[in-house]
């Protein structure tokens, strides 16, 4: 007979598929051009960083760095996958997850493919909404991808 | 202390994931050539549409569209992920998700790869089961694929 | 009024959640170039198979057949995705799942991808961690692979 699992295993994962849905909004609003609504899914005091150089400190200073989403690319698919969430307490996880990114650029040149790693902490605010406190981005591999500089996976030599 | 989940947060879990399960059947029967096990993960009044002027009304209809895929395909991979469920109702939910699909051909041509999402409605029968009651295709962007009509993923301009 | 689900319902909800850890913690070690942590996901007496003569019996003959990833590749990226889970019993599970793997050589050759699908039968053991009993990788496609054989997907003529 199987047994129960406890109320605290239950709400972990009610809120990791919480979790899960704010990074599918994330790609899904960058992938249509809004940017936002991305960043409503950022907290206030939000560190975001997808390269050395490459980031911002705070959601106005995020929302800037997306003022280019809409005229540099044509299309971008953002492929969200391998999703593995650690609670620190209830109002804090940790999450890794597995991207595939495609873009398609204004500019004539090759679509840029990018391979990596999403590290985020996440905080439940008081509405019971999960946003992004942290968000960073490693790079696996590219192929043609326009940014040339990256944080990396961490591949042990 | 965590607070446990209401019964229907928990119903929801559950029955997402067997909504997922059908997605995933789905992408399965494709890529293994079973036409008949993918249509009966339809509805018999649903509404496919994967572009303009391509798809049923109707499971009969929609077998008839099935026809050509072991004969013009020698391999399909389809790989769903970014799954976003909300619940209608009990018995009826949307879902959204984003797709890659790579199309190997019988004919001797590139392979043509779709990055695009799913708009589905699912309904569940008095069995229990979760089938298609309409499945949308919108299209990101495509590579050598060989259907040169689509629905746009509404990208803002 | 939604109906809760049942304890079985609910434990398998949880240990799905864990099983899925399993498969991304697999991808994650691979990418990240650690063999011993791939390794002790698996059972002392696993069978693993990626193809027809690559493969290994057992845990230490296993860990011997990852000896190669740290000088064979410069990157790897192993994105998992349509995760199927059935239990056999409460200790016991199949699992199927789609794969897409590209792999950067140290030598000068063109990447090379891998789609397929993993095939597993997981275990529990006494300490509560799902482990990999038996691992088979079916392939769908390649593009560049270095592997040039392989168990097929079972596509139907």
């Amino acid at each position: 007979m199987a047994e129960a699992p406890t109320a605290a295993e239950l709400r972990e994962l009610v809120e990791s598929r919480k979790i899960e849905r704010v990074l599918f909004d994330y790609a899904h609003n960058l992938d249509t051009n809004h940017p936002d609504e991305m960043t409503n899914l950022f907290c206030d005091d939000c560190e975001v960083t997808y390269a050395p150089n490459f980031g911002a400190s705070g959601k106005e200073a995020y929302r800037e760095t997306l003022n280019g989403i809409g005229s540099y690319f044509s299309a971008t698919t953002h492929h969200v996958s391998n999703i593995v969430i650690d609670f620190v307490d209830e109002n804090t996880a940790q999450v890794r997850s597995v991207l595939m990114a495609i873009h398609r650029y204004q500019r004539e040149r090759p679509d840029g493919w990018m391979f990596g790693q999403y590290h985020d902490t996440m905080v439940k605010g008081e509405n019971g909404n999960w946003r992004f406190k942290r968000r960073e981005l490693r790079t696996t591999m590219g192929i043609d991808y326009h940014v040339k500089t990256s944080h990396p996976l961490g591949r042990a030599e």
